[in-house]
């Protein structure tokens, strides 16, 4: 069975949207608290979020067994909603690591209903254009019926080998761009193929509204773990065409995302993390080698929720 | 058990040498073909290298799956010459990934009789300070007989860090310092406690002679996989005080490791097993991401080896 044009079209539409990156909450064992991994998600989707991609950085994919990573995406398709056409949300779940555990981790994906996978840049420090290409074109090829999200974060992988990747597998339908330069994004998507790959400004809500003047149709997101209305609302500015909404949008996300950004994305999960404890949806505890976040930086977080109307006594209403 | 103040001296000791990171060799089918491994280890044994690190990124590491990254450190072993007393040469086990990952390789090297353990640097893209330390606490406090070698990448790990974790844990021997910057290194170096640790120049036989200068005492080799009489004479002229015969080696190493290094390390294993596959040691496949080097870089290959007298006739000898 292959992916049908009809419905890679489908899937291609189903990505244009907010890319909701569940954070994988832990307990005070230290193991995955499943309970709250679903209640985050869940308030998303509530919400109006339409797509959660477990195993994601900002789920801490690489500080997860291979078996924590599994019951990840069950969980997320259990709280998204069921598997086809009763699901409220589609579920893109993250695989990576060599090559068969990616392979395996997204057949076990499809076997539970998921419909689209993103594939991570393969880990290690030595990695050729070439490599890279034939990495998901095994990925994609060995997973048919699969819709392949690519998710680009060195720069020495062009438009070439984005649209021969394309040419080679017709499942791969998706881009997420996690390189922070909108001017490489332009020229990448457009040289690609701005229609023929549904693109997503990856590094987020900062980047979006640059990106999509040049073509992305959606983005991906931590942040709408903690305010989801605030993701969706730069969604609504930016498909409406409403480029000031947007940069409202864009300046209620910066001083969050800065933290998150800041000293090489030391805290980028940990900010999440710390904003939804103090929001009472889960602990604020990371693995290594992400770290909580100081006292000052918790000053911070608090400040922003309170300036974003969000508090834990309105989350428990 | 803990390691004694003894046996991390000799350990320690152990460690100022080459270490060298072996292929992980493929055959026809793509699996690895461990009578290549073997055999390529035990030339390198016969030549006189002291120290074999299975699992670094020279073996394709990130490529490997779990079973295969534990028989790569079982056929270490044995291709070094047994466990125990009879080693001809000691085993660096590379472990890394998710921290019960890392403890659990760490505890299979142990009981193949491995003494030490290199750690990688955590996968993924979100990395605190303070988070890498935990890290590696972590793995150095479940493993506390074994020798734990830190692997240095990003500049933000400082003396500081390096410090205080030899203070949290007296088995943490040594440091692969993998960052090119032979003046960072020397501050890191010395400010951590060049003697508390040993210090290995991580980006091998270029970066060598300028480490050695503020206190490297060993360096990490993939080059010596092909030519270890290269390597090793430069550790004999480095050890000896003689400058120019180590910048003699570095001129004839020169070559090779810049298109190893060349398009951002693209290349970096695939050049090694090229010259390999020359020289009818092993096939020149390599795992995506990397690729195997191009017809241009393959004759290059060639002369390289012709000049340092290295020709697959002389191998079979």
């Amino acid at each position: 069975m292959t992916l049908d044009p009809g419905t890679a079209e489908q899937l291609r539409g189903a990505l244009a949207t907010v890319a909701a990156i569940p954070v994988t909450p832990f307990g005070p064992d230290g193991q995955v608290d499943w309970e709250a991994h679903g209640r985050v998600i869940r308030r998303m989707v509530d919400a109006g979020v339409r797509l959660i991609t477990p195993n994601g950085n900002t789920g801490e994919f690489y500080a997860l067994t291979a078996a924590e990573a599994r019951r990840a995406a069950e969980s997320a398709v259990e709280a998204a909603g069921g598997s086809g056409n009763e699901r409220r949300a589609d579920v893109l779940a993250g695989v990576g690591h060599d090559l068969p555990g990616a392979i395996e981790a997204g057949r076990h994906a499809r076997d539970q209903g998921v419909r689209m996978i993103m594939v991570h840049q393969p880990a290690g420090p030595y990695l050729s254009a070439a490599g890279w290409l034939e990495y998901h074109r095994v990925i994609a090829g060995a997973l048919p019926d699969l819709g392949v999200v690519l998710y680009i974060r060195d720069p020495r992988i062009g438009a070439r080998h984005i649209r021969l990747l394309g040419d080679l597998c017709p499942n791969v339908i998706a881009v997420k761009y996690g390189i922070r330069d909108p001017v490489l994004f332009a020229a990448v998507a457009r040289d690609a193929g701005v229609d023929r790959f549904t693109w997503l400004a990856g590094l987020a809500e900062l980047t979006a509204p640059a990106c999509w003047t040049s073509g992305a149709r959606g983005f991906t997101s931590g942040l709408v773990n903690v305010a989801p209305g605030l993701a969706l609302s730069m969604l609504e500015s930016l498909r409406g065409g409403d480029a000031d909404g947007a940069m409202k949008a864009w300046e209620a996300c910066r001083p969050f995302e800065e933290l998150r950004a800041a000293d090489s994305s030391a805290d980028n999960v940990s900010v999440v993390k710390e904003a939804l404890a103090q929001l009472g949806l889960c602990r604020p505890d990371v693995r290594p080698p992400s770290h909580r976040v100081s006292e000052d930086v918790r000053g911070q977080i608090a400040q922003i929720l309170a300036g974003w109307g969000l508090s834990a006594s309105e989350e428990s209403h």
